[in-house]
């Protein structure tokens, strides 16, 4: 085991002069004059795979004709017992606006102070090229010619542009990329002296209400107090939303969630959470939410209801005496394990349509058919082997494990369609840090970390290899 | 009495060409252009009034440099014992647009099915003008040389701009407007067969309340469910301004108001009063309001709290899954008699500073200072006047004045100035119908309404100066 810190330690000088290579392509997505370096960027990728001795390596069109190709690769083990395993990540980027705000260029990667700064450093170039490495040294230290387990690599090209034909490709090719487990390199860890792992994600689904009372603006002089005010009446169905203690009032909306264990909520209690400084990344003074959950299990452990936009009426300088004919409001629901998007909409046009007051039209839409949660249980094997892999990789002596702590992810992303799609549980891999700045201006990765997102890859094959996922 | 009808009849024809004389100038006070327009109508006027025989007769500049002048006249009536009534209209009209939508030109009145077409007809120039007419049958019938009260007009021009300058004017020229009574004739009656008064307007507060939660949009996944929301909470406290009967639940808000007698109620409930029209006319489908008062009931004579406009967070297309900065409401209250602006924006402050939630600042902001409501009770010696007057103009023999109704106005306006400056009540003498296309294109005025506008007035000078003002 010492030998795949060893081996990463060595190669660590050409591994980020790779990777710097890899991060001087500006493969924006979202940018239509930068198709061709999106493009780039996976060729670029597949021809390291190709020479890192993978023996397939294909550049997958998706659909829609954007242009923006996944790479898959592919090195079987040649252990007919051996386990399946499908690393996720992308190779894609944000935009960089606005460039004033970088002190160095963020397609001219940068050494200062132990990181590489540049676009894609952790989000998620940085992240997927650890595996590289971890490979390498998984097979140094084992001594194989293959990998332990049946290796399959799927590297997006469009999830800075939310993934618009992932799924589809998925399902197109999802006899190629069938597995027992997917690990998803493409989030972070707590601290960097506190290693974790994701267990899981929220869902969503987002909606508009829509509420019409007079079909036109009418003088509230003349009617006011006599007609159905629709902004008053959404504002009162509205304010139904939560409970006296937070909790969201659809019908069968907790039923069925996957509850916070006791163990689950120890293990969230020892990780060294500041409040004070959470509340400053919130831009917030105070934590408000569902009662008898810290704030760190509202956001990664409860559903949500939240109201994300509201207009109606007057918006303009100045008073307007009118009763409105429209009020509107955005809405969206954080999902946990337990709930259906599909479930939760049906059940959020129930609750309006049983509040509709007198007078008032309503009508309901939502934005597709929303995003499923995931959460992979603490006692699944291949979250065994990631907390293993984890805690040799962070120990002084990696023959024997730190503990490692668990977080969740508040958001919502592709992850599920893994998990949907290829009937696999998701394990997460992640070495990116909070202040990593993903999307914004100077985006970093820690190099030290880079290489113990290493170590845990080449650790993780020998011991899925080892323990299975019976 | 029969004399006042005589002189009217005979002198019709006159009375009309003279006010399609006055209907041609384009006096549109809002547009920058017809300035020029707004004094020739002023000066027109004058002239005519000086014809008649007003011994004074005085065109006033209003502040601001706007050149939208006022026309003062004074007929003192010799009788030392006489009452002084103040006559309040305006010569200023709306703006035309959309002109397609005109069947004749604005400003070319003419006359179709027993009523003048034209901008001004009956708001406010015909209404201003019947009184020229009524004078003169007044002064025929009685055999006088000066009418029996002194007689006061004071006929504004920017009524149709807000009347921005009208308050401060009214207080500077105080001692020569000073009165015991005010006779405004800007307003209307029920219908054609249904002779009615206007006894009160409602007065106006505008509000707007600013909640910020965090300072800046932040990301839903990741702090949604732990911070507070401004829209959510904003909705929550808003959805408190009315109680399950629709009152308003502000500290004081109805203490101290004039409530309806029996007798008012009664008066109210004999109008013949069509709600599935007026729901037409108020473009909804329900009647909504305070628990225990009719539709009638709760536009005049009842206070409101209306939302007139919302806004705050993601309003364009589409979803944007944040927890908004920043949540803004725009309100307004409608006061009746008993009530005062500021005390009402007093408590209105006092209600928002005791609900803001934890982790919100809350902001108030208050439009001006707000209208006074106005209301003469039916048991003042004016207004009983003004029913007699009225009662016998639409009476088949006007020695047996016919029973009058009474209206009120939801709206705001002015009129509560001339109550507050003058010290004096008001009253309304009014012929205009709901459907003369006030502010809309084909303005109207019934003819045989304006002839009884004129006997009207007749009436009253002689009604004041027999009954007086006890």
């Amino acid at each position: 085991m010492a030998q795949i810190r060893e081996y990463v330690t060595d190669n660590a000088g050409e591994f980020f002069e790779d990777l710097k290579d890899w991060l001087r392509i500006p493969s924006i997505s979202s940018d239509p004059d930068r198709v061709a370096d999106v493009r780039a960027s996976a060729e670029w990728l597949a021809a390291k795979l190709r020479a890192d001795g993978f023996p397939v390596v294909e550049v997958w069109e998706t659909g829609g004709g954007a242009g923006l190709p996944s790479v898959f690769a592919e090195w079987p083990s040649g252990d007919p017992d051996a386990p399946t395993v499908a690393v996720y990540g992308h190779h894609d980027v944000q935009p960089v606006t606005p460039l004033e705000l970088w002190q160095t260029g963020p397609f001219e990667p940068t050494e200062r102070d132990g990181r590489i700064y540049a676009r894609g450093a952790a989000d998620d170039k940085g992240q997927i090229f650890f595996h590289t490495l971890g490979l390498k040294a998984h097979l140094a230290a084992t001594g194989r010619t293959a990998p332990a387990v049946n290796l399959k690599l799927i590297v997006e090209g469009e999830e800075e542009s939310g993934s618009p034909h992932f799924a589809a490709l998925l399902r197109e090719h999802a006899d190629r990329l069938a597995c027992d487990v997917v690990v998803v390199s493409d989030t972070g860890m707590w601290a960097k002296d506190t290693p974790t792992s994701c267990t899981g994600m929220r869902g969503l689904i987002a909606a508009e209400v829509d509420f019409t009372g007079p079909h036109g603006d009418v003088h509230s002089g003349s009617f006011g107090g006599a007609i159905p005010n629709p902004i008053t009446e959404l504002v009162r169905v509205l304010a139904q939303l939560h409970d006296a203690e937070r909790k969201v009032t659809l019908a069968g909306f907790y039923d069925g969630i996957v509850e916070l264990s006791e163990t689950d909520r120890e293990l969230i209690a020892k990780l060294p959470f500041d409040e004070q400084e959470w509340l400053g990344n919130a831009k917030s003074t105070a934590a408000v939410g569902e009662a008898g959950y810290s704030t760190l299990e509202r956001v990664w452990a409860r559903p949500t209801a939240e109201i994300n936009g509201i207009y109606g009426g007057h918006t303009g300088p100045g008073g307007k005496t009118i009763v409105p004919s429209e009020a509107h409001a955005k809405l969206s629901f954080r999902l946990v394990a337990g709930q259906e998007p599909t479930e939760v909409a049906k059940a959020f046009e129930m609750w309006i349509a049983e509040r509709v007051p007198a007078g008032i039209t309503a009508a309901v839409r939502f934005e597709g058919e929303g995003v499923r949660p995931c959460l992979t249980p603490l006692d699944h094997p291949a979250l065994q082997s990631v907390s293993r892999a984890l805690g040799r990789a962070f120990a002084e002596d990696p023959a024997t494990p730190r503990e490692i702590l668990y977080t969740r992810e508040g958001g919502s992303g592709p992850e599920a369609d893994l998990q949907d799609v290829l009937g696999a549980p998701v394990v997460f891999l992640g070495i990116s840090l909070p202040d990593d700045g993903w999307h914004g201006p100077n985006e970093k990765v820690d190099m030290d970390l880079l290489l113990k997102g290493a170590e845990a890859a080449a650790h993780l094959w020998a011991d899925l290899a080892e323990h299975g996922l019976g």
